[in-house]
């Protein structure tokens, strides 16, 4: 690729992002496209333009997303969200901080520089002139023009350091002051209780639950909630649920029928056999009433048998004021460590209730399993995919599926299905690795969805700098490299600083294309909308059905924190090498950064609220970048020569030492509420049986109140005399 | 050593046994001695006897030892103590459990074994055929008879894991039955404050410390004690006492002056210079009083003084109940860990005062250079020892110290002083090496005296397995053999495996002479006895000054437990390469067992109390050493070219994971006090001002309880007005 055709393709991807942001402007003024565009505030009740006049102007949205304040995020979108904020101005700020110095000086050093470029030590392969005259790579071995490079690498770090500290210190505020906020939040009020130990002396579990506590907190002990069994109810629940939707959409059909011409409409049918396609063919109203009628009395008379006999070893208790269920989430409870296992209970919506009753040593043991299984993951991922590849050769497709021979005879999609095979099976793979993650890190046994998503986001993040970036940059998968390395593994810094600037350019197209593409795409929503306007048309009947289609999700932490994590990977670590690369990174998180603030305010509602503690997991990775681009500085360094490499030495042991330092400062509170947050007054005594009412399984519940209460009495504690007294 | 010169070496030891016991009985019976003998029961004001009658009988002791029971060493001396004879007991039954099945087994198996001893294989040195004969170094090698050898290896550890598993739970119930007592305790009020930040906007830091507290603590805070710098008050408070003490005692020898045939007396007198000993001569008991009418009101100044101008950054803080100190000392209670930092507090007697004030990160990095010091005076202790040596030759003597010549000129002083002075040194340096543990773990800022021995204790194990056990096997210091190691760090287990049977004997006998000699001498206490006569005799003069000359010590875990750890281990290691230490072992254990219940039950007193603190340090070392005896057996098998070696891989695997289960089990009880043992009943409602006034130190202490509360509302706060309404 030379100067010119990296240019074009550069021009090209800003045009589509331009294309795109003018389709954005045009399409989100329609108001039936409100839906799509600003869901979060037409789910807040709110007016979508909330304020700003709809304008033809394509810069709009610019303007609203700079105008905002992080109180606004806090508002529209929640702590968490405004916690990838800082994220995002963090590095932002680290990699302006840097350019501003690093650009003015090693451009000109580089410039000038009369070193002869080698083929294996260019940034481009030898064919990109214009780019190996600003990096590193010219620069004559052990040469004194190395000590501006090395100098560079301590700034970097040191703008590193300085912004990572200020960030951790203005979210750990942030976290303050959300949990320090007078509205009452039920899932202060309460701490899960796992491990339970089975019931002695002829008790009910509940007895026991309720008697352990109330010797402990009599004053501000509230009442229990065993969890149960679920699966059973579950079942019968959504099947009931189903029908009850289904009969919407049948009413909503005849309804529709209703027309002048037929005033009498056109009752809808259904089949009674599998998935309503076979069987005798009946009025779908009645049949579903039908249907309903006969569950009911199922349902609740399986409720009844969860509640008293379905009930598990692990429990949900509720205190009176915040500082004791604070207190009672950091403390040991009984002298095993094992039992009477006490931690934060997670939002209502968020707790993974099959993962509640799991022991304690099972779950320890899933843990290390489902470490060894990523690892096996990260590392030989590469062997399943080549076995289905293999598997699935055309000659094996036509004896699997005979009706598909005809197709597979015609040459060319013969050649194009031999070639795009292996491909296709490595971009299924990518596609549901997320997912499979999630997964994975689910069945670990943690309790809450937020966690789950921070385990997997973990996961995904060690998978792509290992296979991206690291890949990529040794030019074959890990797994092939790992034989060389295997003799000696320091082999892979001094290897991966080898390899690094003939990769210069893949990265720095990989990123202009993430941005310009990738925003484009997320800012204009085409693809949400066009499914929006099939499913509208096509598939949606009532309401109710027209919500869910439209319903945004969440910012998807899981995928969205690695992936920009890997992007500030790859530039930092050419930070130095090719430092114009840092551009493209300040393009890539300021655009992020805007784009995000238009989508946040406007389009994604946030499914959990965990108060930033997805922070000290970005941090860390943070920090570990960090840490790889010194090691990979110093082995470059080695690489050109230069004696005084040995000076970037202290560099990774003060990383260490700042993150071993930062790690004891604030850590512990982004794990538990501290007692002095958790002090403040509440701007209204809270209503104890709202926030019970608002942990009880949607199932579970009944329609009245009183029902509730009597049908509770089994897994769900009365409300202690001393409290209620109180 | 031959087989007869090595049973008259156990006879003559025995002997002396038997003769210190027979002292001992005869000592023990005569009243003047029960001081020596009985301290414990005195303090406690029991008649010495308690029960038993005074008998001729060498042997009653015994009988006493074995009907106590451990309710009766907790009461006689506090949970710590019975903790540590679970400790004798636990491996005292490991080693009998093992010699029972091992012992039968491999006795034969290695009498009838072919081999040909090679010298370097034996166990004595080949000097020693009857003790050959029973040790594995007869097997030839990879002979099918090793696999008794093996299987016994895992016997042992097996048998280690089961009885450390039970005797963890025993501890802990005991640690939780002794925590749950009704008892009022003062300890369990308390919490102690650490790193608290800078007062702001004008507050004292007392009302700083108050106002936090009752807001997290409304209902339950009583008050708070701030840390003062009493650094110059102790000095007027020390020299106060002082002068009382020598008044008390000039007072003693003038009453003791008025004989029948002098009514008057002689009043003693004193010089005015330093030590009494120059300057004016003048009446003691006047120059005494008018040195304590002098310093009443300058310690009073200085009382007040402290109290308004010195508070630290430290505090303890009182509630009126234990469940709600357990939890606080359990929770985090500022955003950031290293402001307002709590734990335990621990007993009034043991803080270190001093520690307290030492801020969060002056205490990690005092750690870290401990740490260093510590693994440099394990490892290069020989250097300076070696330098002293040098320096301290006969000639550099002469030189400094010329006196001396007369005597150093004569040939036989020469010669052995000559000889000596070297091991004198290394004498010197080991007898002053525990006091210069305790005083580096003190200087780690480890706020109370239990903790700090605790973490001497263990710095003296390492020296000990690495000096004595590891030093005398490998044959030199360990300092030379680094050398070797350097290159292949796994080197040092073949080394130790190969070097293992060459010092069978001298460890036989360090353990034979260890509990005779040594367990003789702690019995009779001759030593104590005949510093206390000569004390009596000359030295004391007031009752006061003769409790102080009889008081007995503590048991003095911080070199007591490293010493047994040390036998274990050595004992440990050899069991299945010369199992015939294996009944030395149990005499040791065994004898120790009841002399020290002897002691405890009537001569010790312990000076804190930390419910079992010490136990999860023990178990680790234990852990340790099993660990290593799998390691070395492994590496002896190798030199035995037994094929099946590899069968013992798993053991050390096995151990990690064991320890690793106990420590997530157990041991966070340990480190803090559950809730549920917290929230027991308690006898009576506590009195807090006795609780508060308990940790008041001794020179801020007034006599007259109004006084103080005038003087206190410095720096310990009133109660507060919530709790005492309350």
């Amino acid at each position: 690729m030379d100067f010119s055709s990296f240019l074009t393709s550069l021009g090209t991807s800003f045009l589509l992002f331009f294309i795109l942001m003018c389709l954005f402007t045009w399409l989100s003024r329609k108001p039936a496209n409100h839906v799509i565009y600003y869901p979060n505030r037409i789910l807040r009740g709110l007016d979508p333009y909330d304020g700003f006049r709809a304008t033809r102007n394509p810069f709009t949205w610019i303007r609203e997303a700079l105008a905002s304040t992080e109180a606004d995020v806090i508002r529209c979108s929640g702590v968490d969200t405004a916690v990838h904020f800082v994220f995002l101005t963090t590095v932002l700020a680290i990699l302006v901080l840097s350019g501003v110095i690093i650009l003015p000086i090693l451009l000109p050093i580089s410039i000038t520089a009369r070193g002869i470029v080698k083929v294996n030590d260019t940034t481009s392969e030898g064919t990109f002139d214009d780019l190996d005259k600003l990096s590193m790579g010219r620069i004559e071995e052990s040469s004194p023009r190395l000590w501006a490079y090395l100098l560079s690498t301590y700034w970097v770090s040191v703008v590193t350091y300085y912004l990572l500290w200020k960030a951790y210190n203005h979210v750990s505020d942030v976290r303050a002051e959300a949990l320090m906020s007078p509205d009452v939040k039920c899932e202060q009020f309460a701490v899960v209780v796992r491990d339970i130990p089975p019931p002695t002396g002829g008790q009910t579990r509940k007895e026991q639950v309720d008697s352990y506590f109330k010797a402990i907190y009599p004053d501000t002990f509230y009442r229990s909630m065993i969890v149960t069994d679920n699966k059973k109810v579950i079942k019968i629940y959504e099947e009931f649920e189903g029908y009850k939707k289904k009969l919407a959409r049948a009413e909503a059909i005849y309804a529709g029928s209703k027309k002048v011409g037929n005033p009498e409409g056109i009752r809808p049918t259904t089949k009674t056999g599998f998935l309503g396609l076979i069987g005798k063919k009946v009025d779908a109203i009645e049949h579903y009433d039908a249907k309903i009628k006969e569950l009911i009395p199922k349902l609740e008379a399986e409720k009844k048998l969860t509640l008293k006999e379905k009930q598990q070893g692990a429990a949900i208790i509720f205190f009176n004021n915040r500082t004791t269920a604070a207190a009672a989430s950091q403390s040991l409870h009984d002298t095993m460590v094992d039992t009477w296992t006490v931690l934060d209970a997670p939002e209502p919506r968020q707790i993974i209730w099959t993962n509640l009753p799991k022991h304690f040593y099972q779950r320890q043991i899933r843990q290390y399993v489902i470490y060894f299984i990523v690892f096996l993951t990260i590392f030989f991922y590469m062997i399943p995919i080549g076995f289905v590849a293999a598997f699935t050769t055309l000659e094996n497709l036509k004896k699997l599926l005979p009706f598909l021979e005809s197709i597979l005879d015609q040459k060319m999609i013969r050649t194009v299905l031999g070639a795009y095979l292996p491909q296709l099976a490595l971009l299924l793979f990518l596609a549901l690795l997320p997912k499979f993650l999630l997964f994975l890190s689910k069945a670990e046994g943690i309790p809450s969805e937020s966690h789950a998503q921070r385990a997997a986001s973990g996961k995904y993040f060690y998978f792509s700098i290992l296979n991206v970036f690291i890949g990529v940059t040794i030019g074959s998968t890990l797994f092939s490299t790992l034989k060389k390395v295997e003799k000696d593994p320091n082999m892979i810094f001094t290897l991966l600083a080898q390899s690094l600037p003939g990769s210069a350019t893949f990265f720095l197209t990989f990123v202009a294309l993430k941005f310009f593409v990738g925003y484009g795409l997320e800012l204009s929503r085409i693809i949400p909308l066009i499914i929006f306007h099939i499913k509208k048309k096509y598939l949606c009947k009532t309401e109710a059905d027209l919500k869910e289609a439209w319903t945004p999700g969440d910012l998807g932490y899981a995928t969205r924190v690695p992936g920009d994590l890997l992007v500030f990977t790859v530039v930092l670590c050419y930070s130095v090498i090719a430092p114009l690369i840092i551009p493209f990174g300040v393009v890539y998180f300021g655009l992020g950064w805007l784009v995000l603030r238009n989508q946040v305010l406007k389009v994604y509602a946030p499914s959990y609220e965990t108060y930033g503690k997805m922070w000290p997991h970005i941090y860390t990775r943070i920090v570990a970048s960090l840490i790889l681009y010194q090691i990979t500085m110093l082995g470059y360094f080695g690489v050109k020569k230069f004696v005084y490499a040995p000076i970037l030495i202290p560099l990774p042991i003060i990383s260490l030492i700042f993150a071993f330092i930062c790690d004891k400062k604030f850590y512990r509170f982004f794990q538990t509420t501290a007692l002095e947050v958790a002090c403040r007054g509440l701007k209204e005594t809270p209503n104890m049986e709202v926030i019970f009412r608002s942990y009880v399984p949607l199932c579970l519940r009944s329609d009245s109140e009183k029902a509730d209460e009597d049908q509770f009495e089994d897994a769900l504690s009365h409300v202690s005399r001393s409290s209620s007294m109180a």
